[in-house]
């Protein structure tokens, strides 16, 4: 068995296995997390990150595939968390994506790893940016997160990476619904897959019509590409938008700004889980609660007030807290 | 203009209008809403809560709409809540259900009233709860709450309401990606809308053969029924599934055991929010946040130990504020 050190120091060499442990390390929330992300973190930064996301069934893994062929071709090197939040309650494991990779990747400088909810402590969210994180210490050029967009996950990878594609098909309904499912402001770049099908020009102009009167004030207007990723169709154009937003983000410091932005909000995420740990570890009494919950069951009181007395009782005592130096 | 105290004895007796105006102010985050909800509360618990979710296009609202006709039919009064979650960014109003309601309720008792999050305050999923609390204390038997089936708001949904009605269509994707959107487990009933196109009976066979083996432990199986709710097909069978369901939840103060679980969810959340309000608000400062990002722009910290320190500063000050009687 190696040490925590040999293990960071293989992964920083760029040794698969290393990386993988460290990753599953990760995961698990093991004791020793900490101190890894510590040790990795100065060496990560060097990578240029890419989400990729959109409805299930559009085709995100088979465009992932090409894609990193078409990078490696370019002599990336090319590092993949591939997201499947499967189910919050059972947290059964299920193939889904670790069921691909049609593509050979053995003579390629690629990694691969599937996350599931069931294997992850911490969140889904947290665990993707420490495995990216690792992945780029240990050398990766180009990091591709790949996450089913539905609800919460597509605004995780908006909070991780440079460039988000959007994924959709010719079946991806109308435009109201992928307005609803939030979509529309985090793309980057849309990519409409399964173009060979009926009705890819349609959603193409469908998407483009809800740009074009999007509110928000773009400097940058994502461009749509329509590819049909099983036969390799339209991955090159893909590639190129890639960079070509990846250079735009160069101008005005802009990428340095989206980083920035992207470790606040982590940053704020993390305290607030730490913090909402100690509130229930230490602060507030489970048997508090079982006996708000029966006055609310009694119609003596109601939650929102309930809730109210509780931290009325906890504020009394802050501002002292607070003045001795909290 | 009423007072408030009108607006909640019209609202208690029936009044239309009253409810409309006390749900306003309530989603709008409005300064007597706390105390609007502690006078509804006490009156509310009477009704029984029915959830509508599934994925886009699934036909929620013509299925609701056949829904609230049949409970009519039955003498039923009716409140409906829809929740359209639209977009996280920018809030813009879409149609979406909106356009909806072809079946006449004016002969009916129902109230109608759509909600997104562009108008709320404090979350979908709190104002839904709190809306639905002033329809059934204004005397509505029962309260269905129709939802998108994405990300969070499905369990939003499994929190909120006594059974959870999962539509789907044929269209709606192999079986892994129901389970992967985490309907299979909030379901107490699956319909199958639009059985009159090809695949209703192949989903339906899939959502059974995971029933079967799901390692949930169950004592209610979760039924599925096939309708064609544009015309009116199989929303009898539906109706008496819901009840069915119900009757079941009356065994071993099910019902009862439920909605105390709920209460108890829905307190946790409420102290937590209201404890992060204070964290940013009183005790966390903003500078200080940015001299850390600063640190882990310069990689001299990774951010889970820029977290663990800012907290370590605050625990310090804990154990003796906690002795003081916090």
């Amino acid at each position: 068995m190696q040490s925590i050190d040999q293990l960071i120091e293989g992964s920083l060499k760029g040794e698969k296995l290393s990386t993988s442990r460290l990753i599953s390390l990760v995961e698990r929330g093991n004791k020793h997390a900490p101190y890894v992300l510590e040790k990795i973190f100065p060496h990560s930064g060097e990578a240029y990150y890419i989400g990729v996301t959109g409805p299930p069934g559009a085709g995100k893994s088979t465009a992932v595939d090409r894609l990193i062929a078409r990078l490696c071709k370019n002599n990336f090197s090319v590092g993949v968390i591939a997201v499947d939040p499967s189910s919050p309650f059972t947290g059964g494991a299920l193939l889904g994506d670790r069921v691909r990779m049609h593509v050979k990747h053995d003579k390629m400088d690629v990694f691969i790893r599937s996350m599931g909810s069931d294997r992850v402590m911490g969140g889904l969210s947290r665990t993707t940016k420490e495995a990216s994180r690792i992945l780029d210490a240990s050398g990766k050029q180009v990091i591709i997160v790949e996450t089913v967009g539905v609800g919460q996950s597509e605004l995780d990878i908006a909070e991780a990476t440079d460039t988000v594609i959007v994924i959709l098909t010719p079946e991806s309904g109308d435009s109201i619904q992928i307005m609803k499912a939030g979509l529309m402001e985090i793309a980057d770049i849309f990519v409409v897959n399964k173009a060979d099908r009926p009705g890819a020009k349609d959603i193409s102009l469908s998407i483009q019509g809800m740009l074009d009167r999007s509110l928000r004030k773009r400097d940058w207007t994502p461009p749509i590409f329509l590819t049909t990723a099983s036969l390799n169709k339209g991955i090159d154009e893909l590639y190129e938008g890639i960079w070509s937003h990846s250079r735009y983000l160069q101008q005005d410091s802009m990428l340095e700004k989206r980083r920035r932005t992207q470790f606040k909000l982590e940053l704020r995420n993390r305290i607030e889980s730490e913090f909402s740990h100690i509130l229930w570890q230490d602060i507030i009494e489970e048997k508090n609660i079982d006996n708000l919950v029966q006055e609310i069951w009694a119609r003596k009181i109601d939650p929102q007030n309930a809730a109210r007395r509780i931290m009325g009782e906890l504020i009394e005592e802050l501002p002292g807290w607070l003045q001795r130096g909290g």
